[in-house]
């Protein structure tokens, strides 16, 4: 199938750009040294790729994600990173064979993993970003809670998430590791193999944590971009221009419409780039811009959009296509929404 | 079901705001005057209240909520506001019996339209936004062609989309009358019974259109409140407290994450209101706000969350519940979605 009979708009994964993005991964964090975080695509099929290049346990950010990694056998080693109130489908899923290990933060959190049929823990700590976690003081006592309530605790969780973006490399190595000494305290007090943390903004530079949450490299956004990883933009949204203005238009210059929008778009970074054009504004359905050369864009043409934030734009659509050019190798559900 | 046994994040509809809110356009508009937007809530069956508050035709933007809305009994009178250039399952919908219209405002849109089997057209002009719709001036020429491809041309939309948001109503009436002024001469070219035209901004100054497609008005915005419209906000996402920040954190005042984020709000008019609290920023899953009272607001707490703009937050979620109070009357799923 070509990219030009696909349904628009249609999440595009570059194939070559994917595979660069996990060798490259893998070479600097092999195995278990990265624990992927699936969040960024929810896609099973991707994290089977994942998983093949070399990392067994992943990172989830909802009970969905948890139970649709063990639904599609890739349950060897499952950490929700997140606190929930209720687990009892976290229990299932443990229940069903799966490895699940939940973050806790409080007394409560602790109380719902141990009520809900989980038997594993991390505590997560606070480093700095105003989140989850609790004070790195306080994770010994927590541990000690986790322990009395019959749950194994693997170790400590501590997201870095405020640095990811910060743009001078050794500042950001500098403020990482001021944060990771924080999780190195509570850890001393907690006890276990595990120390969970970093994110893509910072997987080259947290040295402390025996694994890394990175999710956003394996598609990439344009913010991480800036940041001048090694790491390619794999994901474009792939968009018809249905309308363009009218020769003598009172507003100008000259500007097409295409037919991706607030709705096939996460537009909490702002506005998405279509190359070789500026974008005026986007609608619930459109994104009105303005081509760098008016006569090189016509009605009916397919051009591939950049949305400013990868995550939240994978969450909207059903499926991702993976291409080599304009051929679709394969089409792959979307199966990790929802909650 | 009480809504303390949801899933959160957990879409809820107030069933008296949004009576409220069906019931006061319908006294406004009553009958064909209104012809609801579909993509505010893509529901079919909140469409189906719609329609039982007297209007029989629907607009819809995207070609999977005229399937949608055909499938669900509600095809009497559809039409498609957006420009495609493949028709094809438009015309599948009209061989199965529904009455579907769609936008043309280009040679190209128009011979999409012929030649996927739709029988039925408006043009649609530009009235000031940049985004769809031909000059004025050249809508009876576009009509023309219609018909030369055996086109039925019902007549005339345009949508003052820029308008909708302008403060002061006498200043929104007077735009809007030069708008339709636009739209009148160009419908004086085409013909037709049809002038489509209008939003939940618009819908009490417009007094051209015969029709008007407001769709906000039935869940409505924080945006649009702000107008001081007849309408209720009716939509909020439910939340559950997972986190509070340690007593003695760095950072003051204490805050709470609520697991609502980027992946539940629509966030392109910016953050949601936390009632009784201040947002700080919101990650993929969490919203991080400082209570006013912080003492009030414990781990395991319920908060409904109200989203800055409420059309792509539905398209987030998989289902709607329709409340009362703490009640949950029915549940409905979001089966618009998607293209």
């Amino acid at each position: 199938m070509r990219t030009s009979e696909l349904q628009t708009p249609a999440l595009l994964v570059d194939v070559h750009d994917l595979e660069h993005n996990l060798s490259a991964m893998a070479a600097t964090l092999p195995g278990r040294r990265l624990r992927p975080h699936v969040k960024a695509h929810k896609c099973t099929e991707l994290a089977r790729r994942q998983a093949a290049a070399g990392h067994p346990g992943f990172t989830c950010a909802t009970i969905r994600e948890v139970e649709g990694m063990a639904a599609a056998g890739l349950g060897d080693d499952l950490l929700l990173a997140n606190e929930v109130l209720d687990a009892r489908r976290l229990g299932a899923v443990v229940a069903g064979g799966a490895r699940v290990t939940v973050a806790v933060d409080s007394a409560e959190t602790i109380s719902a993993a141990a009520a809900g049929g989980v038997r594993e823990i991390l505590v997560d700590v606070g480093v700095g970003l105003p989140r989850c976690g609790c004070a790195p003081e306080d994770a010994g006592r927590l541990a000690d809670e986790a322990r009395a309530a019959g749950l194994e605790v693997r170790g400590v969780m501590g997201y870095e998430g405020h640095l990811m973006l910060v743009a001078d490399e050794a500042e950001r190595a500098r403020l990482t590791a001021e944060c990771m000494a924080r999780l190195g305290r509570a850890h001393a007090d907690v006890g276990g193999d595990v120390v969970s943390a970093g994110g893509t903004g910072t997987y080259a530079v947290n040295h402390t944590a025996t694994e890394i949450q990175a999710g956003s490299y394996a598609l990439m956004d344009t913010a991480y971009a800036a940041l001048g990883l090694p790491f390619r933009q794999a994901l474009t949204v792939l968009a018809t221009v249905v309308s363009a203005s009218p020769p003598a238009a009172e507003i100008q210059p000259p500007w097409v419409v295409a037919d991706v929008g607030l709705k096939s778009l996460g537009m909490d970074h702002g506005n998405p780039r279509v190359p070789g054009g500026t974008v005026w504004f986007c609608s619930d359905e459109h994104t009105t811009y303005a081509p760098d050369d008016s006569g090189a864009v016509k009605v009916g043409d397919r051009v591939r959009v950049l949305p400013a934030h990868v995550d939240p734009t994978v969450a909207l659509h059903e499926r991702i296509h993976l291409v080599d050019g304009d051929e679709v190798l394969e089409t792959w559900p979307v199966d990790l929404r929802g909650w």
